[in-house]
This record gives structure tokens, C-alpha cells and sequence, in this order.
């Protein structure tokens, strides 16, 4: 050796572009402002309420998935052992739960050999915009405001990805369509639309039925593929179900991103891709996407953790793998949030006054999301005023749109406060208004 | 809805090119052929023993963690509801045992900070790659034959690899050489070499520790980056303790890929990265490699399955972070069935019969793999054959290797044997050689 032992250093300039992308830092203002001010009311994290998380109940979730490998499905003792402990089939031990749980729960009929069990749905995510995007010229459309764990997947992957505005009703139609034909005419295939119909992150936008089947009718005509993302469609204020783009989807044009970091824990970082399109093999042979995607999976991750896949597997087995009427509870409590935010926001800004100032908010039906709309930038200088003076925390909507815009909007999400701390925080950030623009 | 609800259907030619790739289906012929002969012994999968696997455990490595949690880092029992459900850091929450883990066994001094927990060490290699390589002239050198692990992973990505011939002290430090300055000359940055020191994983040698100290030296002299994989180096037949190339990485050229799936189990998905690197920001502010894994890692699986890393932070804990010790009866096993096969070998195969054949074996001080060299193919037709009339399977030594070559040679995986089964194996293979070349 030199016996020069001063470190070498690396240039980010030289690593890939994905991580100089201010995409992958906006988070960090957010975290960074909140760890400065511990006290603060936060209206920023989309983390799930804690009130059903019982450590005691995991070793009984793990008993309850063990019990059902020996008994329902005919394990030895050292078959079981093998399972838990050893590399297993890439796409997942769970399939068959979690295909029955998706018909009970939602009407969707899967094929369990359709079912990819993923680390997350951002795995589910990651390995179905790399198999789906060959080429450069592949394009993915995604909702302006959009949730940015798929916009990041896409960076890292080099994929461009086209911003589409979103209105009350999801996508724009007429945008979508003038959108893939200005890119057609470019010489780009627009391959996929991403879309979160129930709730969208970060507006908390619910897509009605008519423009559900608008969707699958112009995925088919455009010969586009729609990934539906559904962390939030159990969490409704009233009890009032909207099918899923995939139960409408009788063409297969919908891969179904789904996850249980919502309606069962994050923890276990279990997430899943329905991927019942069929792939054309060079001999003639039909393979499913599912099997394409565990070609992908086996050289990200290998399998999903057998212990959580157990956890997971175990709780589904426990509630008789019907996972909403469990999570009522949950619902209950994001859909008090929600009116009690609401019923605050009315109370302290009357139509008289909040008119007047030009501030308004949207009326979700459920999720953990609300758009509130000010006449002054919501932009991180109001965002540290608001943190250090008024002790409430909230995230700029400008983080969320790919080619700007929101600059007006903050998101409030209403999923990791009680209903205490949300009434709190509606009179702080009222106070936040009162002296920046009322 | 147009009514028509005939599926449509994708082409394999417009997914991503790496799922036409063969390198993507060389392991299906193989666990093909072990499916339709089920009886057979198979040398072929490099799965670890399961003697030291015990359901029971896994509750007791979870509470052990959970009383770590709170009589060792003073966690409320809120607190630790939260670290086992919810999402959590990024790169990880068990690191710090992680580091003390590696100095114990290793004589790695690895600051936490620098400690990336991954989703197995496949996701490990997966984000290294991902943050390293920027432009399309960027090279991934890897030995020839090489672990198919690393080449998909590249291959997902896009990634240039570029074949170095291995010879029994590892890569080949004058073809190295030329390789490198072959690719400079042709305008294209040789960015890493990937590397198993111990026991390469298919051929099973080992680099001597001069050979180590060159290749670091040369990292330093060509700039590169040493991505070193290290998942069997505890298991050596004589107790003969070699440092890995981060114990000897005085500038930090080396990015130490770690994985838990031999040494704990590979069902709970933990592996991890050393990435110490200082990588500067444009402002002049430095920050740690691991912290630009960590934008990756969030964008691919958010983070490790919290179960799964309290199930090994448990064992870790349990066994006092020293893993060394309780691998020793593993490492006893897979010495023993090393020994077995080669005496085996040498009883059926004496020097003058096997000299005048032109077989040959490679003699590993450890690990899970063998090399077996034969005057004829080694290819799936043998294989077939071998698995229909023989009873015997092994993985051709082709499936390994990037550009051709290997054709003569099979690589025998010990892992997963007992020593019966392999002297009943060699037994067979040899009736196998008897019929094709002796």
C-alpha cells in the first residue's frame, strides 16, 4: 500500500442524476423543520394511526399464519420451518390470502398466480415501471399534483415522466388526451397513467364511477396501461364504496398497486401487484406480467421477507381475510379527523371571511388528505414562519408537482393526530392566516 | 365501456430488454429440471443448512430486541410500538449492532452512520449500483465466472458489464489491468470492480492476502471502487482467518456488501452496505455515501421490514454480536461435506484415472461451492441426463458467465447437502463421468 491513507472522496456530481434531483430532497425541509421543532402540531406525515399497533399481537399473528400452513394447507413441521426461515418463490408465499382477502374486500377477482407480494408497494411500484418502460421514448403520465414515491421511482429509473392536470374528478380527460397526442406526435409512447382514484395523495381527490369508466374506456382507445394505487379506499367518512378500476376492468388494462402499510401495519413492508395481463412470448407462448415482474423482483430483493409475509399472512387469516370491516376503527378515526378539521375550519373562517381573503379547502370524503388554499405562497419561508411562531407544521404542495405549481397550497394530512391535537392545529393555523393574509 | 372484454395483451419485445435476456432465465432450466425429478440430489442450489433453524426462535430473537429496545436504548414502550409498526429510518434502526457485529467478527471499525440495512444483500447491491453509475459510458467490472446476482442487477439497470478473467488468486491482476486501460482508451469510465473474495460464489477460491492488498492498491491507482460481497467467508474448513478487503481499505475504496442469509437466515430479508465514502455537494459540504443510498433505498423499498430486522437485531443481541462462534457447527457442516465430496473424488476418481480422462477438481479451504472441470460439455443436455438416469443434478458452469466460456465445467453447491446425500452424489456424478467420458 502508498501508505497514503487520507480518504477519497466521491463528486455527487458524479453519481447518478436521480440524487442531485431536488425530487429527492424535498422531504428533507419538511423532516429537518420538524425535528427543530418537536412541539409542533404536525400536519405533515401520511403515516397511519398507531391506535390498533399492539406488540403482543405479532407473535399471535405469526401463530395464527403457522397454524394454517400445517393445518389448512398440509405442511410438515419442516416444510413450515423451510418457509419461515429459507429463500422462497419470488413472487410471494401470501398470494392465495391476499387474492381472497381482494375479493372480499373489493370485488377484485385475481388469480393468485397474478399476485406479485412486494417489500411495499414502492416495490410493487419500482419493478412494474421497470418492466412496463423499455425505451426512452416510453413515457408515464402521472397526475399533477402527484405522490412522489412513483414520480422517484421513474427518476431512478431514467423514465421521463409527463405531468397531466388533476381536477375534482381525477385526471383532466381532455388534458389526458391532448397529452398523449402531442406525445404520440413527438414520437413518444405514452405507455402508463398513474392514479390513486380513491383519496389521492396529496389532494384527497375521490374519482366518481362515470369517470372511472371514462378511464378504462380511454386506456383502451390509447392503448395505455393504468397503475392504480390504492392505499386509502377504506377510509371514508360516510360508508359510501366506489368500485375500484380494477373491479371495472374487464380488458386488463389496470395493474393494481395495493398495500397493507395502511390497513395493517408499515412495519412489515408488505405491499403486492395484481399483474394479470397477459405477455406475448417470441415462440407464441403466453406468460403472465406477474411472471415478468418476478424475473425483475428476483434481482432487486429476491422475496419479500418470509416473517413479514407471516405477520401479514397471520393477520389477514385472524379477520378472516376481510380486511375492512377490521379497519373501521381507523376509518372512524380519519373520518373524525377529518370533521373535526372541517367543522374547526367553518367555525374560525366563516364563507364571509375566508372569501373575502380568498383562502378555501377542499371537502374530502375520507383518506388522510386535505388541500387548503391561501392567497399568499405556502412556500417554506411560510412553512418555517408558521413552525417556529404558530407551532404548526404542514407540507407545501409545490413538492408534489412535477413542473411547478401548487404554490398557493399546502397539504394537511390528518392521519398520525388525534382528534385533539387536529382542532389544536385548525386555531394555530388560523392564527398562521390571520397574520399573513386576513 | 365498448363491451369487448377479450384481454388485451403485451409483447415480451416491448417490456424491458432484460427480460429477453437469457442471463434473466439461466436459473429456470435449472429448477425446471429439479422439479421434474424430485428425487434426484441436487447439487444445485447454494441455499444454507437449515439444521440451525428453529420456529421457536423466532419469538424469543423478538423479544430479545424488544428488551434491547428498552433496557439498552431507553425506548418507551409507545416508542417501541412505533419502531416495530410503523415506517422508520430509511437505513435501518438495528445499524449500530450491525457495526459492533462487523468489529467483532470482522475487524471492520464501521461508523453506523455508514451502515445502509438493506432487503437482502441483493437490494445492498442493487442501490450501490443504482447511486454509482451515472452515464451510459460507466462500467461494472466483474469477474468471469461471476455471481448472476450482481450482472441482473446491472443488467435492470441498464448498466455496462464488462467481463475480467478469475483465476485462482482472483481476478486476474494483469488482465485487470488492460481491461482498464482498454475501456479509458475507448471513452468509457471503469466505475467498480465487484468481487468475492471468500469462497467466490461459483468457483469457490479465495484471494491470498497479497493479492488483496494488490487489487486495493490498484483500485486506488485506476480510481475504481471495490464492491466486495462476503457471505461465506465464516465458513472455512481449517480455522484459517483471512481480512476482507475493508479490514485492509485504508482510503475507503471499498463498498462491503453484507447479507445475514448464511450467517442468520435468509427468509427474514436483511443484508446491509458499508459505505463510508464522503461524497462532497456542490456547496462544499460532504456527506456520506450511505446517505445518497438512503435517497435510493427510499424510492425502492422505503425501508427494511421493521420484523424482519428485530427478529436478527434479536439474534445479534442474543449471541452477544459475535456471529462467527455460533456459525461454527454450520461452518462444521459445510467443511465436513467439502471434505466428503473431495475424498469422495479422490477414492472414485484416483489421480491416474482422472488425469488420463482429463477431469479435474478445484480443492476450496471453504465455503459452499466446487468446481468440477470435464473433458466433454457440461451443458443441459448433460444435465438432463444426469438428473433423468443418474439421479444426480449441478448447475453448468456457463450460467455464470458473462461472455462464454465455462463450457466444461459444472459447479457443485455443497450448502445444501447432507454428508450421506453428498457421497451418495459423487457416487452418482461418477457413474455420470463413466458414462459420458471415461
Amino acid at each position: 500500500m502508498s501508505g497514503d491513507t487520507s480518504p477519497f472522496a466521491l463528486d455527487l456530481a458524479e453519481l447518478h442524476g436521480s440524487l442531485g434531483d431536488p425530487l429527492m430532497e424535498v422531504m428533507n425541509f419538511l423532516n429537518e423543520v420538524t425535528s427543530r421543532h418537536p412541539g409542533a402540531i404536525s400536519f405533515g406525515p401520511g403515516r397511519p394511526h398507531e391506535g390498533q399497533f399492539e406488540v403482543e399481537r405479532i407473535g399471535a399473528y405469526l401463530d395464527a399464519y403457522t397454524r394454517y400452513l400445517t393445518e389448512e394447507a398440509g405442511h410438515t413441521p419442516d416444510e413450515v420451518r423451510t418457509l419461515l426461515f429459507q429463500y422462497g418463490r419470488t413472487n410471494g408465499q401470501i398470494h392465495e390470502l391476499v387474492a381472497r382477502t381482494l375479493r372480499n374486500d373489493e370485488d377484485i377477482r385475481a388469480d393468485p398466480e397474478s399476485v406479485v407480494v412486494t417489500v411495499g408497494c414502492q416495490e410493487g411500484m419500482f419493478i412494474t415501471l421497470r418492466a412496463l418502460f423499455a425505451e426512452p421514448t416510453d413515457v408515464l403520465l402521472v397526475p399533477s399534483p402527484c405522490y412522489i414515491g412513483i414520480t422517484g421511482a421513474a427518476r431512478l429509473l431514467d423514465i421521463e415522466t409527463v405531468p397531466v392536470p388533476e381536477g375534482e374528478d381525477g385526471v383532466d380527460p381532455v388534458a389526458l388526451r391532448e397529452t398523449v397526442a402531442a406525445l404520440r406526435a413527438a414520437g413518444k409512447r405514452p405507455r402508463a397513467l398513474y392514479a390513486i382514484p380513491d383519496f389521492a395523495n396529496p389532494t384527497g381527490t375521490r374519482m366518481s364511477v362515470p369517470a372511472r369508466r371514462r378511464l378504462l374506456e380511454f386506456a383502451d382507445e390509447a392503448d395505455l396501461l393504468l397503475l392504480e394505487d390504492n392505499p386509502y379506499s377504506f377510509f371514508t367518512r360516510a360508508d359510501a364504496r366506489v368500485p375500484t378500476l380494477k373491479a371495472l376492468d374487464t380488458r386488463r388494462r389496470v395493474v393494481y398497486l395495493g398495500s397493507f402499510a395502511k390497513t395493517c401495519f408499515p412495519g412489515a413492508r408488505v405491499g403486492y401487484v395484481v399483474a394479470d395481463q397477459e405477455v406475448r412470448l417470441p415462440g407464441g407462448e403466453r406468460t403472465l406480467l406477474a411472471d415478468q415482474l418476478s424475473k425483475v423482483k428476483s434481482m432487486v430483493t429476491v422475496n419479500t421477507s418470509a416473517l413479514s409475509q407471516a405477520a401479514i399472512g397471520g393477520m389477514l387469516l385472524t379477520h378472516g381475510c376481510r380486511l375492512r370491516e377490521v379497519n373501521k376503527a381507523a376509518a372512524d378515526h380519519y373520518g373524525q379527523n377529518l370533521s373535526v378539521l372541517l367543522d374547526s375550519f367553518e367555525r374560525l373562517l366563516p364563507p364571509s371571511r375566508r372569501e373575502a381573503a380568498g383562502i378555501s379547502w377542499n371537502v374530502p370524503e375520507g383518506g388522510f388528505f386535505l388541500t387548503l388554499t391561501l392567497p399568499v405562497p405556502a412556500d417554506n419561508e411560510l412553512l418555517e414562519t408558521s413552525a417556529r411562531d404558530h407551532g404548526v407544521i404542514w407540507t407545501p404542495m409545490t413538492y408534489f408537482y412535477p413542473d411547478g405549481g401548487g404554490l398557493h397550497q399546502m397539504r394537511l394530512s390528518l392521519s398520525y393526530l388525534t382528534p385533539g391535537e387536529v382542532a389544536e392545529g385548525a386555531e394555530r393555523l388560523t392564527e398562521l392566516l390571520q397574520r399573513s393574509c386576513l
